[in-house]
């Protein structure tokens, strides 16, 4: 396809202002302060220890942010391929006037301290939104949080349900559920009750989703309350439960949800096939991985069970996204999202994104969400994704299907912006 | 690589007279006769469906074809993105001189009648197969059609056998096969006696081939008589079977057919990989999906067992594209057959094309089959995969590997053709 | 990307000297002395039956070498599509002054002859490697290789397990192993002390690798003395085990050897996922397959048990790269390793290689190996790899990203040669 093509379909892109659908933002404070809250991301502190750092130089308690930074930066050399330090370096040149070819030992000082500085500025995060065209953020919630002390309007609450579901037989999160709800789980009703008291908690503070990670060995049911009840009522009593018997708890949760996600009008985020601590010994947040043995099938009496619920589905494996296309090809109710972790790279996204695109309606196709952890990441990871957006929308539409420019361009806006608001509820 | 390049090539892909190896034609009424025939495709109803539109509208008993096509006009706004509508485009260019960018409300009504007088000439049927360079089409026949009324010279017979091996435990197909054959099946004896009564009726008439689709978790196997014959008689004695002695019968048939194949020198069909009805609340024929894990591997001791049969095989994932690939490199009797269903989008035909093209003997492929329940649609569903062949042989193989543009053709030709006259006996 | 670009980075990439870190080079007969040496490679011979010609003739009994060639002449016609047989094309021309399009009925016998001649130069050995600019090769020793009579320092030795590992049931094996270190195998102590043995005779020999290809369904664990002694025991005392048993003892003879490379720090290089003799009556060494259903989750165990030891991972399956990539980018221990066999087509390996560079840090990445089994198939094999590396270099490197082309290189020789290097520890 001819390149001025494509660069101007993507600059086009590059103007839309986003709704970013998923990300885990800390709303009370939701921009970088030093540059260690950036490369502390922990797509640079996993792929550092992958390349040869020893966790404990990446991790050593009690070291400076400065410091800290100074150790990864050694590492750096090794990363220089990857898609993840491309991100970084545009961070470093959009943001903090960045003009070096790679960050190293020369120069990562005064970058350190002019990025620093800029960060001091009392209007920080407001720039960056600004700078990113970044209007909302959706929040990753633990199912406990308050929901106060931040604008809900533009950092919009989602209530994650991991540890409801997959870890309701910890004492400690029967704990907090109690503190939330005030209610003493001790049998299926009251599980049933202390969900309801979170949605509507979550719901009259704005929340617009419900969200969950999944293993890849999971597959929803419907429980009844006789098979559950002992169950939960032996977890009350304080015994562990065998790994079969968690499992039908851990359906009975999600069940539930699904309902509430019904009566509530809330889409229902899955994300779909992560395997959980997989290397305990790596860094924070870099012990994840997966098994590509799962399918979507996995998911038919639930797609069956909940007409009414919008299933935002992401898959980590990328040999997942032929059954997602498929998937949602065919149940109304199941809708691409984005291009999640391991699959977040532009070669996938090329693919997975050429094959949506071709097979799945247009009105259920959420492009992307930025899955950050600090505000400046946006950027950098919704340009990756407008690059290859564009490079579909101009090879394949416009020279492949014959579509006018503009046409292609309002097909980008659908997929980063319409479907986001329509989906979610937002505008 | 060169656009021109890549053109001239598909003009010369183009001109080729086309025998369609695998359709679901009616030869009693084999083209359309309103845009309804076209648009009640389950590619365009499960899509609008999928988009937002209830079954119920879609699929109101009694309304009548123009009502139907209006109603389905109102979803097609939120696939015109799909490669599917693109072939709804290309059939009204083509066929019934349309100019529109889109159909849509303000133009459909002109279209539909335009296109109503087209189809009422009395050689529409012919107009078809000339306009779209078909010489022959191959039929998906119930095992129990009497195969009379048409010409099985342009419409060629093929055994079609889901239910005889997935469906014998039904009394309406016992009682179908007792009607087809005179023989009331009571033991496995009875089962081989109608099949070959079967094969004896379908060969006599021209059938070139016997096909079946099959589940992701079916394993041929052969099946002693003294294993099958108590269940086959508890079957004709009215009772049901428990999945895994039902699974027994089934392997049991499906041997057998393949054992006629081998008499009966008829390649088998295998379309891998389908789970019927997951999602039963959705549209007529757009229930189905799959589970990607499956494997090639299950049919290790069918290859094995009958080196004679020549197997054209579909996966219905993408994901088995490589496995098809290798085991079409390895067995002799294992050829890659086109590109099924969910995989038969351009994203996917061309990836799967590039590896086949490079690593199986040419002698052992078959291009593409239309899939067709009208004849319309092989002019779309051709070209997109001929324009796409285009691409992989003039970057592949003419600039990747300095081919002549005609060896490249030639190369094109066979897959299109050649292959198809050779592998299935008709030329 | 523009095509001048692509082919200054080829060329860059072409100039580097290698060292190959897997084939099956016979180190007393490296290079081949009749094309028949170079069409007998089980590319050419499975392909040719696939594609139709009877095993029978192609491996009669007591065919000369010139016969064997002009038999397989015959089916080239059927493969001339394939990429092996552009393989084949390149080393005639590069080799043997081939000027032809394609090797047929009317050629052959004039290059088999010209080509014999050129085998027969008393130094085409060393041709073959400069022409190549192959500097060093591993090897795939039997465990009982005496490791004589060969310089070890260009052909460098590599402990093959397969047999350890997965046949150590047969009495054959075990005599073998007797043989070789003296131990006869009767518990599980003797086990470890023999492995201990061939550790050291390869180390002291100038192994540098431990290598093992590895069945689908297999799944390293630790094995305590106390299960496994009784089985042993058994085994000795003529037993035949259980599969289960069997699997018992792989895991036990498998762990002893990764702690015996920790010991040794050798790299363990797993090739995953094969399935031996899925096509009993195929040609020698063309009878294998795999199943796709295999995950790395199954090594999860290994990897963290292991962290001094290097795996160098391949994986048969293409859709097995997604956690290729995944699992290095975690695993500080888990490095790729080339494209294999059913793996190793343009098509995959571009997908693969733009993957990996992308996701993967760049010191962990082994971008090629030949795999031969004779010395001439070097130079075809690594230039189709180099063709790929250079277009995903300059598409997504300097195209894409802005890369200097000198930088792109360097990359390159760093996958190519500097990789190896640093993890084999040879240079
Ligand atoms: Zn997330
Ligand atoms: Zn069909
Ligand atoms: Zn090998």
């Amino acid at each position: 396809m001819s390149d001025q093509l494509r660069e101007r379909i993507f600059q086009e892109l590059e103007s839309i202002t986003l709704i970013d659908p998923h990300t885990h933002i800390n709303p009370h404070a939701a921009a970088s302060t030093t540059l260690a809250d950036i490369m502390g991301y922990h797509y640079y502190t996993e792929l550092a220890h992958s390349a040869g750092m020893p966790r404990e130089h990446i991790e050593e308690p009690g070291i400076s942010p400065k410091e800290k930074v100074g150790r990864l930066v050694e590492g750096l050399a090794h990363l220089d391929n990857t898609i993840q330090l491309s991100w970084l370096l545009d961070i470093c040149r959009e943001f903090f006037g960045f003009e070096g070819e790679t960050i190293d030992a020369g120069n990562w000082e005064a970058l350190y301290d002019s990025s620093q500085q800029k960060m001091a500025e009392e209007d920080w995060e407001d720039q960056v939104l600004r700078h990113s065209r970044l209007e909302k953020v959706f929040l990753t919630n633990d199912f406990d949080d308050p929901l106060e002390g931040f604008d809900t309007d533009r950092y919009i609450p989602c209530l994650r349900t991991d540890d409801l579901v997959f870890h309701l037989g910890k004492a400690s999160t029967r704990q907090r559920l109690e503190k939330a709800t005030g209610i003493d789980v001790g049998d299926a009703a009251s599980v049933v009750l202390a969900c309801g008291k979170l949605f509507d908690h979550f719901v009259r503070n704005g929340a617009r989703a419900c969200a969950i990670s999944i293993p890849p060995d999971f597959s929803p049911a419907p429980v009844t309350t006789g098979t559950v009840d002992p169950l939960i009522q032996r977890l009350a009593g304080g015994d562990e439960l065998a790994a079969e018997e968690a499992a039908t708890v851990s359906r009975f949760v999600f069940w539930t949800l699904a309902e509430f996600c019904s009566e509530y009008k809330l889409p229902f985020d899955l994300m779909i096939g992560v395997n959980r601590a997989v290397y305990p010994s790596g860094v924070y947040q870099g012990q994840d991985l997966f098994d590509k043995r799962v399918s979507l099938i996995q998911y038919r009496e639930l797609f069956n069970a909940f007409p009414k619920v919008t299933f935002p589905i992401s898959v980590l494996g990328q040999t997942s996204n032929h059954e997602l296309v498929s998937y949602a090809w065919i149940f109304p109710n199941v809708v691409t999202n984005g291009h999640w972790w391991y699959s977040n790279i532009p070669t996938y996204i090329e693919q997975d994104t050429r094959s949506r695109l071709e097979a799945v309606p247009r009105n259920k196709q959420i492009g992307y969400y930025s899955d950050m952890y600090k505000l400046e990441f946006a950027l950098p990871k919704f340009r990756m994704y407008r690059r290859v957006l564009a490079g579909v929308l101009a090879g394949d539409f416009v020279q492949g299907r014959g579509w006018s420019e503009s046409r292609a361009i309002q097909f980008g806006q659908q997929l980063l912006r319409g479907n986001v608001e329509r989906i979610f509820g937002v505008n």
